[in-house]
C-alpha cells in the first residue's frame, strides 16, 4: 500500500492496551486457545472450557418467557417512526424512569434514584470512560483498588490520557481497602506530581466478588471530601449480589448522610451483568452533581443507546412483576451456583475469598506456585490452560500484588459444564498430590 | 449542595460547545422558539415550522411496509440467547456484509467495500470524533471546507483537543473548493505551529445539498499525498443524491487509481439521512488503512451498536429487492421536494445554491440584507424566526464567510408544511417588497 503515512495515536493506542489485552497477554491467549478448541458437551468434550467470561447465562429464560408473552416490547405498534428518530440524548424518558426504579429495587428500596439524573451510555465502558474524560485532565490520576478489572487499564487511560494509580490491596484482609493504602497510593502520585481527580471503585467488586463493607464506604466519602477529590462507585454486579441485604450502595450511605458532599459521588450501571445484556450496550452514569449530569449528557452524544432497545427494556424493566421475579429468582440461581463452585473446589483443598456476590469468585492457588512471584503465577494458569483445560483469569492480569490468585467464572455455562470443569480440577489436584 | 468542588474538563466542555450549540447560539435559541410553539396543521396552525432538522421522514412507509412484512427483523426465533450476548467489537458479520452491499448499491455499483474493513460506531457522530482521535494528536489540527456542519465543532474538537482549520469557500464557484483556498488553510496552520494530520470533506456537502466535483476530490488526493497527511470523506447523504450518476465517491476515485496512496483515505457513513433511522444509531468507519481499521474496531468498544438493532437492520439491507426499490424510490422523492421548495423560492425572487443531493437547501438571501455582515445576517434569521415562523439555520452557525446565506430542511415535513411554509415566504416578500 505505499509508504507509511504518519499515524499519531494508532500505534500509541497499541502500546495502551497492550499490556493487558495485546497479543502477549494472558486474555489473548487465553481466548485464543479457546476459540480454537473450545469445550462441548458433545462434540468436543475435550475442549477448552472458557471460566474467563463474566457472563451471565443463568436466567435467560426468564427474558425469553417475557419476550414471548410480550411481544409489543420486541415491536412498535404504530409507534416506529416516532421510535426511529428518536435521537434525543435525554433517552426516552421512560426508560430513564424504568433504569431508576429498577436501580431502586435491587437496593431492596433503601435509596431513591431521580430519573432526571440518569445519563445513558451504550454500555458501562462507554460510562467509565466517559466520567473519567470529565473529572480529570490529561495526566491526572485515578486512585483503583487491585486487583481491578483489567479492562480499566483500556477504558480509563487509552483515549483520555489519566493514570490509573494502585491503592495496592492483599489477602490479609480480604483484599478491602485500608486508609493505610489509600493514603500511600494518594501520597504516591502527589510525589510524582500527578494530581489525583478521584477514587474508583467497583462494589461489588470485580474480581473479588464480594461487596464492599459499609464502614469503607465511610471512610471513602471522607476521604474524597477531605482531599476536595471525587468518588466513582461502578455498580454493574449491585443486581447479582446473591443476598440484597449483604449490598451497600454509596448511594445508601449519602441517603443516611442527607446528601452531604453527595456533588463529588458519581455512580455507573448497566444491564450487561445484572440482565445479561452485553451485547444491547446499555449502561448510565447516575452522577449527584449537576454539572457533570449536564456535561454527560452532551458528551453521551457519542455513545446513545439504540431507540429500538430502549423502548423494549422501557417495556420490560417497568413491568414490576416481571423485574420483581427476576431479581429474586437471579440471586437465589447465582448463589447456588456460587456455592456449587465452592464446595466443589474446598473439597480439593483449594480455598477462595469468601464472596457474596457477582458471576465469579476469587480462587487462591497461592500454595500450588512453585515460584512465589508472577512468573509462578503464570506457569501455573499455562498449566490450567493447557493441561486442565480451563481458560481462568490469573490475578496479575487484574495488577493483584500478591501471586497465586484467580478469577474463574461460573455463570456463563451450564451446570453440567461447571461439574466437568470442577472434575477436571479434581483430577488435576490428585496428579500434583501424588507428584 | 456544599462547595464548589474541582471539575475539571466540565466547565472546559461547556466552551466548546457554547459557541455553535451553546445557550447563546441561533441553534439553541430557534430550537427554543419551535419547542415552545411548534406549529401543527389542526392544532397550531401559526405556529414555528421546524426547518433546521436535517431528517429525513420521505420514505418511512417503505420501511413501515418491510417490518409488517418481516417480522423475523424484529424478533428472534430461538436466537434471543445469542443475539443479547453478542458484544463482539467487530459487528455481526452479517450486518457488516450487508452494509458494505448498500453501499455498493448506493454507488451504482461503481465502487467495492471489503466487509472486512467495515467498523462499526453508534451513529456517525462517533465514526467522525473516533478517526479524529486516531489521526491527530491534541493540538493538531483538520483543514475542513467552509460552510460546514455546526456539530463538527463539537465533534472533531470536543473531547479530542483537535483545532479545525477553516478551507474558506466562497459563492463566486458555488462554494466548491478552491486549491489556492487549501493552500492557504494549509499555511495558516503551518504559520501558527499547528500540525496538520488531514482534510475532512463532507461528500454530498452539508450544508450545500450539492456533491463535490471530481476535479476536486482529484485534486484533494493528490494534496494529501504531496503533504503526507488524511482525507476523511463524510459520505452520510451518499444515498439521498437525487440521482445516482451525479455522485462520485472518492471510493470511485481510488479504484480508478487501483487504490494507489488508499491508506491515506477513510469514509464515514451512516444509516441516519439515508435511511432515516437516527434513532438506533449506525455509522460505520470504512477505512483503507490496516492499522487505521484495527485501531478503530478497538476503539468501538465505547461505541457499540445494539446487538438487537445490528439484526433487525441485517436482515432489512440484506433483502436486495428491498434496498433497490428503497433507494430508487428515496431518491425521486427527495428530488420532488427539492424541486417543489426550489421552484416555490425562485418564484419569489429567491435563489438557492444549484443542489442535487440532501435534506436541505442552501438559500441566498444576501440581497435581503440591511448590513451585509453577521450581525445583519442574524437579524434576518431573527425575522424568520419570530415573524415568518420559520425556523433556519444561518450560514454564520455553519462558519461560512459570507453573509445572508442560509441552510433550509425540506425532508422532514410533510409536502403539506412544506407548502404552509413556502406560503409563508411569499407573505414577507411581499411585506418586504411594499416597505
Amino acid at each position: 500500500m505505499g509508504k507509511m503515512i504518519e499515524q499519531p495515536r494508532v500505534e500509541l493506542s497499541k502500546v495502551a492496551v497492550s499490556e493487558t489485552h495485546g497479543e502477549n497477554s494472558p486474555y489473548f491467549a487465553g481466548w485464543k486457545a479457546y476459540d480454537e478448541n473450545p469445550y462441548d458437551e458433545l462434540t468436543n468434550s475435550s475442549g477448552v472450557i472458557q471460566m474467563g467470561l463474566a457472563e451471565n447465562q443463568v436466567s435467560f429464560d426468564l427474558l425469553e418467557k417475557y419476550l414471548e408473552e410480550h411481544p409489543e416490547a420486541s415491536t412498535w405498534g404504530s409507534g416506529f417512526r416516532e421510535n426511529a428518530l428518536f435521537q434525543d440524548y435525554h433517552g426516552l424518558k421512560s426508560f430513564r424512569t424504568a433504569m431508576a426504579s429498577f436501580m431502586e429495587q435491587i437496593r431492596g428500596g433503601r435509596a431513591k434514584f431521580d430519573p432526571d439524573r440518569v445519563v445513558l451510555t451504550a454500555g458501562a465502558t462507554a460510562a467509565n470512560e466517559l466520567l473519567t474524560f470529565i473529572l480529570a485532565n490529561p495526566g491526572d490520576a485515578l486512585l483503583v483498588p487491585t486487583p481491578y478489572y483489567p479492562g480499566f487499564d483500556r477504558d480509563l487511560r487509552w483515549r483520555t490520557g489519566v493514570n490509573i494509580v494502585p491503592i495496592h490491596c492483599d489477602s490479609s484482609n480480604n483484599f478491602q481497602i485500608t486508609p493505610q493504602a489509600l493514603e500511600a497510593a494518594y501520597n504516591e502520585a502527589e510525589a510524582n506530581n500527578t494530581k489525583v481527580r478521584g477514587v474508583l471503585i467497583t462494589n461489588p467488586s470485580n474480581p473479588l466478588g464480594a461487596t464492599v463493607q459499609r464502614s469503607i464506604l465511610e471512610y471513602l466519602l471522607d476521604f474524597v471530601t477531605e482531599k476536595n477529590i471525587h468518588l466513582v462507585s461502578d455498580e454493574i454486579y449491585s443486581g447479582s449480589v446473591f443476598s440484597s441485604s449483604e449490598f451497600v450502595s454509596v448511594a445508601e450511605i449519602l441517603e443516611a448522610r442527607q446528601y452531604k458532599e453527595a456533588e463529588r459521588v458519581h455512580i455507573v450501571y448497566s444491564l450487561s451483568k445484572d440482565l445479561g445484556l452485553p451485547g444491547f450496550r446499555v449502561g448510565t452514569i447516575y452522577s449527584y452533581n449537576d454539572s457533570v449530569v449536564t456535561t454527560a449528557r452532551r458528551m453521551s452524544s457519542f455513545t446513545l443507546i439504540s431507540s429500538q432497545t430502549q423502548h423494549l427494556l422501557a417495556c420490560m424493566l417497568s413491568d414490576k412483576k416481571f423485574t420483581e421475579n427476576y431479581i429474586g429468582t437471579n440471586r437465589e440461581r447465582l448463589r447456588k451456583r456460587y456455592q456449587m463452585i465452592i464446595e466443589g473446589l474446598r473439597s480439593v483443598g483449594i480455598e477462595c475469598l469468601k464472596g457474596n456476590a457477582g458471576l465469579f469468585c476469587w480462587m487462591n492457588l497461592s500454595p500450588l506456585l512453585e515460584k512465589a512471584n508472577r512468573e509462578g503465577e503464570l506457569e501455573l494458569w499455562n498449566a490450567f490452560l493447557h493441561e486442565v483445560k480451563l481458560n481462568i483469569s490469573p490475578g496479575s492480569s487484574c495488577r493483584c500484588s500478591e501471586p497465586g490468585w484467580f478469577r474463574v467464572c461460573f455463570a456463563n455455562m451450564s451446570e453440567h459444564t461447571l461439574e466437568v470443569a470442577l472434575e477436571r480440577i479434581r483430577n488435576f489436584m490428585g496428579r500434583i498430590n501424588k507428584e
